[in-house]
C-alpha cells in the first residue's frame, strides 16, 4: 500500500464570513495579484444587484475586468470552454465567481482550461489537473453548494448527458468571501433546494469512510445548523437563519471536501447530467432514500445525525436512534414542500440500467459506508421514483 | 468601524497527518517549486535520526539542501539573522522545518528575512510582513506549539530579554506534515511540558473574543484529547497516546491560529524572554492561575471545559462546573509531576512590574476574555510565584 493511502488530509482556502465580506473582494483579487479580473457569474445573478456591487469594489482597486455570465444550472462543458476563451482573450490572470454552485463549478473549469489546456473532458476524475490554475477568489450567492471552498467541480459533458466530477487540490480557491447579505435575493425554492444540498454534503461527509477528526465536527455542526435554520430561512429569509444557513453551508464544504461524499451524490450526478434536474432537488429525492439503505452501515453516526437534528434519542439503541435520523429528514422535506419523487420530474423508468451504470462508477460511490453492486443501485432508483 | 473588524477569518496550511507523513516531505518541497531546500532544525533533533531520514527524502527527490541548526529554545534574533544569511548565500527556494516550535518559529522568521529584508524587530506585532516569504513545508517533532499550522511565530529579542510575536498570514506554512512517529524521541519531560502548552492553547482559543463555530470544535476536542492522551503520553509513549497527543495538538493550533490567545500567553511571553524557561513549562504554572480569575467571564466556556476533561458536570451550577476545569487542570499538573510554582525557576519577584508591563501590551491579551489592568496582571504572577 502507499503510505498515501494511509495519510489524512486537510485543505481549505483563505474563509472570511460575515455581513460584509463582499466588500473586500476587490481587495483579496489585488492581493492575489490579479490585475485583469474575469468575473463568472450568471445571469439571474446580473438582475439581483450583487455583481454591480462586485464591480464597484472591483473598481475602486483599480482592476480591469470583464464579465462572462454565460452560465447555466448544472453548468455545461461548452460554457467553460467559452468562458475560458474571454479569459484568454481579455488576458485575464485573477478569476472572481460570485453565485451558487453553478458559476464557482463553471469558473473552476475555465481556471482549468486557463493553464492546463485540452478539454475540460480530459480532466475528469481525481488528481489530473497538474499544472496551477489562475488564482480564485469565490463569492456564493446560495448556501448550499458549498463549492467555493471545495476542490471538487461538476460540469455537464453535454454530448454524452453526463455530469463528470473532478477533484483536484489545484482548483481550490485561494480565498472565499461568504456573505450572508448575498442569501437575501435567493427564492425560497432555492433556499430549499439549496439547503438540502447542504444538508446531503454534511450527512455523506459524516458517514463517509474518509471522514476524521478534522471533518466530522464541522459536518456534524452543519447538520445541526440545517435543522435549526433551514425552513426558517426558506419561509421567512430573516438574517440570523440566512447566517445560520450559510455557516452551515460552509461547514459542510469544509467537511466533504476532504472526507468526500457518497452515494446520494453517486446516484444524483446522474440524474442532472440526464435530465438537467436542480441538484439540491434530486438530493431531497434522494437522500431520505439511501440513508435508509445505508443505515445498518454505520449505525453509530446515523444515531449522531438523528441527535444533531434534535431527535431525542435517549434511552435507544443505536438502530432505533438511527431511524429517527430519517424521519427528521422526511420531515424536514415535507415541511420545506419538496418534491419526494423522482416521478415528479419526468424521470424515465428505462434509463434506470444506464442511470445506475454511471452511478456505480461515480468517484463518490468509493467512499459511501457500503458499495452498492448495479443492482442495488437500480433498486435505490426505483424506491426513490 | 472598518469591516475587516467584524468579519471572522479562519485559514489553515493544507495538512498531512499520519504514520509515514515524513515520506513525502521531499515530494512536498519539490511541489512548492523549490530545488534548494533550507532545512531548519536543532541539535538535538540531529541525534534523533529525524533529520537523516529528512535528507534521504529530500535527496530522493533530487533536491539540493542545507541544513542550519542553530537553534535554541525560544529561539533568538540573532540565529533567525544567520539562518537567513546561509539561504541567501546557498541561494535556497524553500524551506523545510524539522522540530518542535523552536526550529519552525526560527524557520518563519527566516522565511521573513529572506524576502522581506531588515531585522526581524520590524515584523514585532500583527500583519507587519507585505511581501510573500519563500514556500514553507513544517514537520513538527513535539505534539505542543503546532506552529506547523499557525500564522504566529515568537523569536527573543536577546538584546531587552523580550519575546516578539509576529502574527502574519504570510507566515502560515504551505504544508503541515504532522508524523506522529516523530514523537517517540521526545523525553517525557518535553511531552508533558509541551502537552500542557497545547492544552493551554485550547483552552485560551476555546475562551478567545475571536473563537467562531469554526475553531470552538477544534478547540474542545483538543482540551479533550489532552485529557484522554497526556499522561500515558509522557508515562509510556504509546503510540496510541502519542497519535492523539499530535491531533490535540494539531486541532488546537488550528483553533489558536485563528481565534488567538489570551492572558496565559500573554504572561508566559515576558517570562520565556526574560529568563528563557521552556514555554510549555511556564503555561503549565500560569494556567491554572489565569483560569481561576479569567472564569467569571466566561463561565459557560469553562463549564464545557471541564466537561470536555472528564469531569461529570451533571446538575450543576455553570459556576461550580467551571471550578472543575480549574481542578481537573491542576489535577493533570500534578499527576504530570511538573512545577507548579514560578518560584521553582529563578524568577525574581522584583521584576514583576516590568515583567507586567510587557504581559500588559502583548498581542494575546487583547482576545483575552477580559483584559487585565497593569495591577491585577502583577497580582496573576505573585500569585503564580
Amino acid at each position: 500500500m502507499d503510505v498515501y493511502d494511509s495519510l489524512q488530509k486537510f485543505e481549505v482556502p483563505e474563509i472570511i464570513h460575515g455581513i460584509g465580506a463582499l466588500s473586500i473582494v476587490g481587495k483579496s483579487a489585488k492581493r492575489l495579484g490579479g490585475e485583469r479580473v474575469l468575473l463568472v457569474t450568471d445571469p439571474g445573478l446580473v438582475k439581483t444587484g450583487w455583481v454591480d456591487e462586485t464591480i464597484e469594489h472591483l473598481r475602486a482597486e483599480g482592476l480591469k475586468y470583464v464579465v462572462y455570465d454565460n452560465v447555466s444550472t448544472n453548468p455545461k462543458d461548452f460554457q467553460i470552454e467559452e468562458g475560458a476563451q474571454v479569459y484568454e482573450k481579455k488576458q485575464c490572470d485573477v478569476i472572481v465567481a460570485v453565485g451558487g454552485g453553478s458559476p464557482v463549478d463553471a469558473a473552476k473549469g475555465i481556471a482549468i482550461l486557463a493553464s492546463n489546456r485540452g478539454a475540460i473532458q480530459d480532466y475528469e476524475g481525481c488528481n489530473l489537473v497538474t499544472q496551477p490554475v489562475p488564482p480564485m477568489v469565490c463569492v456564493p450567492t446560495t448556501a448550499g453548494a458549498g463549492a467555493d471552498v471545495t476542490q471538487f467541480a461538476v460540469v455537464t459533458n453535454s454530448a454524452k448527458r453526463m455530469k463528470m466530477v473532478i477533484i483536484s487540490r489545484a482548483i481550490m480557491p485561494e480565498i472565499a468571501l461568504i456573505d450572508p447579505r448575498l442569501l437575501m435575493t435567493e427564492s425560497p425554492e432555492l433556499v430549499a433546494a439549496t439547503g438540502m444540498d447542504t444538508l446531503a454534503h454534511a450527512i455523506e461527509a459524516y458517514v463517509s469512510s474518509l471522514s476524521w477528526p478534522l471533518t466530522d465536527p464541522h459536518a456534524l455542526h452543519a447538520v445541526e445548523l440545517v435543522s435549526q435554520h433551514l425552513v426558517n430561512a426558506a419561509r421567512s429569509k430573516d438574517m440570523k437563519s440566512l447566517e445560520g444557513m450559510s455557516l452551515a453551508c460552509l461547514e459542510a464544504g469544509i467537511a466533504f471536501s476532504n472526507a468526500i461524499l457518497g452515494a446520494v451524490h453517486a446516484l444524483a450526478h446522474p440524474l442532472g447530467g440526464f435530465y438537467d434536474i436542480h441538484h439540491g432537488l434530486v438530493n431531497a429525492v434522494l437522500l431520505p432514500v439511501v440513508v435508509k439503505r445505508n443505515m445498518d452501515h454505520s449505525l453509530d453516526k446515523y444515531a449522531r445525525i438523528a441527535k444533531a437534528m434534535g431527535a431525542d434519542t435517549a434511552g435507544m439503541t443505536a438502530r432505533a436512534a438511527a431511524k429517527c435520523a430519517l424521519d427528521q429528514i422526511r420531515k424536514l422535506i415535507d415541511d420545506l414542500g419538496l418534491p419526494s419523487r423522482l416521478s415528479q420530474f419526468d424521470v424515465n423508468l428505462e434509463d434506470i440500467a444506464r442511470l445506475a451504470e454511471f452511478a456505480e462508477a461515480d468517484i463518490c460511490m468509493q467512499t459511501n459506508p457500503y458499495r452498492y453492486p448495479r443492482d442495488e443501485i437500480e433498486t435505490l432508483y426505483r424506491e426513490a421514483w
